[in-house]
């Protein structure tokens, strides 16, 4: 197989996260987060500044951005290394709590005992109990309440690396479509896409969903001892992280000739995928895109075998706002990425979903994902 | 290489489950917590009720654990057919929401609104705070602040899981401590403690530690490209699940002959591991293990260079409570587990840590990790 070299881009520096730091203090300032924001560690933290533990555990890390001080990142002692060595250490003021001591007092040295602060959404609710307790006059926001689009726009070296991402699934996808899939188990087409996804660069394997037949029906099947048989419809769902930044990208083929009822549904959902791209502009709510995908699959009568929202954001994370669903009234700004992921699922039968990654630009939306959205025929 | 049949235990059923949630509401209900227990996915849920999503995702799961109602288990619509396959699903009442709609209205749908709730560590805060917002007159508490000893307790069904888990790890090592040490990178004898662990049965492997030289004394510290020397000290830590249950020990080994310094200080940090182990009994609080420890490491003149607690709990997680640390009065009971593990770091030079899985009985406490203590020598 002709692999393409994909080249590296350049590492962040502590210039980037400092600028990001920056602009994460102002945002919340703008939205009356007097105290700033607290991040735990995860995709925010990463994205801040290039920090990540080696595994997240109960001891608390913190990242204090405030207009009251400089940056200010608590951690345990015994990560303290750990810290040092991100790249974005240089733009961080370092502090350490050690084992048997308080956490939340330490904490509490950097916090305004009536401040209202951004909180990470997956900070563990242990800690933000602990700051409540000690704090109890401090307020908090859950970051996508408060601040959603902290990470939602991409600037051009954060959009080069999601592009590079695509690529490579695409890759992945037009090389896992000349293998067999009769009667092979799903498993074994699942550590087909992972290895691909991993030879055509990627560093992480988020999902790699094979769902055939009947586990077709299930959004969020993965990938079973199920063999797969001729005449099935197969749902291929796979991404991980490239450099630091997702892909995420679902194509749904037919083992052997499709019957017609496969290339029917298979043809409104194509139609649906290509409605909502079509839509993308910036300045139009997220809730539109589901809309327009959504109107079509309910005018066709397959409205409530359509079981999920239209899509979700990417970036550090294979999974983060702007989320593409019902309610969701933020508009399209330029450099927001999302998944466009369609689906129509009938239980117990088989289901069809088509995803691209897509970018807002300008004047509308840019697919990072270009394989054909016909039904492939598989062997 | 010999490697030794493990009989596979037989599966913990919907009634085994159903016994370990009417504890919790009874162990709720003795602490005040009048409403129950709010488990989010993570360990918590994994041992009540067999259940672990896919992928933690910011898709609210609940579980409530109430005096007043059955098991209910709060899921995302899409997410449900994965739910009512785990193996608990039968001790359950499952209600589900879909994308688009507010996942804490139907979840205040289950809950008493001056309720007193304990809620899993790990549950974001996110969901926390929509709970609060929605339910202001609510009141929280972490779970291992109100229930720390939720899972400490092993049954024995358990308590085997735990003893197959320790007895491959050790197995690991036997084999390990026969390869070639010198010459290669932290990152394949990495990779070689990890095709051992699963060789010996892991179906998970956690971590991996290869501290050699002055990477062992960074305690957390995973594997790097350092090339391993003669006369290099390494830390190996290792572990992860088997059976759904963990493993988690420590040898330092020396490659060639050791400096005199370092059999000194080996034989303190064993010292302080015999005599922590030797403590061990119900009745102690868990800090007077880290006492113990702690005191023959000081005595030698290295008390600031033991920079870590002493130990952790293990179960269907490596790392949880009871937590031997200064601080925890946590009376030991029998069928607790936990890791016994002093370690001293010469920073830029090199550290020592020895560690075992310790189990409490009825009269003392039994090792779960049985290799030599001695200072192993490496090629």
């Amino acid at each position: 197989m002709a692999t393409t070299a994909q080249p590296v881009p350049p590492p962040f520096t502590a210039h980037d996260y400092r600028g990001r730091m920056e602009r994460v203090v102002a945002d919340a300032v703008a939205v009356g987060l007097d105290g700033g924001v607290l991040v735990t560690p995860g995709p925010d933290l990463v994205w801040l500044t290039g920090y990540q533990p080696t595994a997240i555990t109960e001891r608390l890390t913190l990242l204090l951005l405030s207009p009251n001080r400089e940056p200010t990142l608590l951690a345990p002692r015994l990560e303290r290394p750990d810290v040092e060595a991100a790249a974005g250490a240089a733009a961080l003021t370092i502090y350490d709590w050690t084992d048997g001591s308080d956490p939340y007092a330490a904490a509490g040295e950097f916090l305004d005992p009536v401040g209202r602060y951004g909180i990470s959404d997956s900070a563990w609710a242990m800690h933000l109990l602990g700051l409540q307790a000690l704090l109890p006059a401090t307020r908090y926001r859950a970051m996508t309440q408060c601040l959603p689009m902290l990470r939602a726009v991409k600037d051009d070296a954060e959009l080069a690396r999601l592009a590079a991402a695509g690529a490579a699934a695409d890759s992945t996808f037009l090389e896992v479509v000349k293998l067999r899939f009769a009667g092979r188990p799903e498993t074994e087409v699942a550590a087909d896409l992972a290895g691909l996804l991993r030879e055509f660069g990627h560093e992480q394997v988020d999902f790699t969903v094979v769902g055939s037949g009947p586990n077709g029906a299930n959004p969020h099947h993965e990938a079973g001892e199920r063999v797969i048989q001729v005449g099935d419809s197969v749902v291929l769902d796979f991404g991980g992280l490239m450099n630091g930044y997702g892909s995420d990208t679902t194509r749904t083929v037919s083992v052997g000739e499709p019957s017609a009822e496969l290339v029917r549904v298979h043809g409104i959902v194509r139609e649906a995928q290509q409605a909502a791209f079509e839509a993308v502009r910036p300045g139009l709510p997220c809730q539109e895109i589901d809309r327009v995908a959504r109107a079509v699959i309910t005018a066709a009568g397959y409205g409530d075998q359509f079981i999920h929202r239209t899509g979700h954001g990417i970036g550090v994370t294979t999974h983060e706002p702007p989320y593409i669903v019902e309610g969701e009234q933020q508009l399209l700004l330029p450099g927001m990425c999302f998944s466009i992921e369609p689906g129509i699922y009938l239980s117990g039968r088989f289901g069809v979903r088509i995803e691209d990654i897509v970018t807002v630009t300008t004047e509308g939306g840019l697919r990072l994902n270009t394989t054909d959205h016909g039904l492939a025929v598989v062997s």
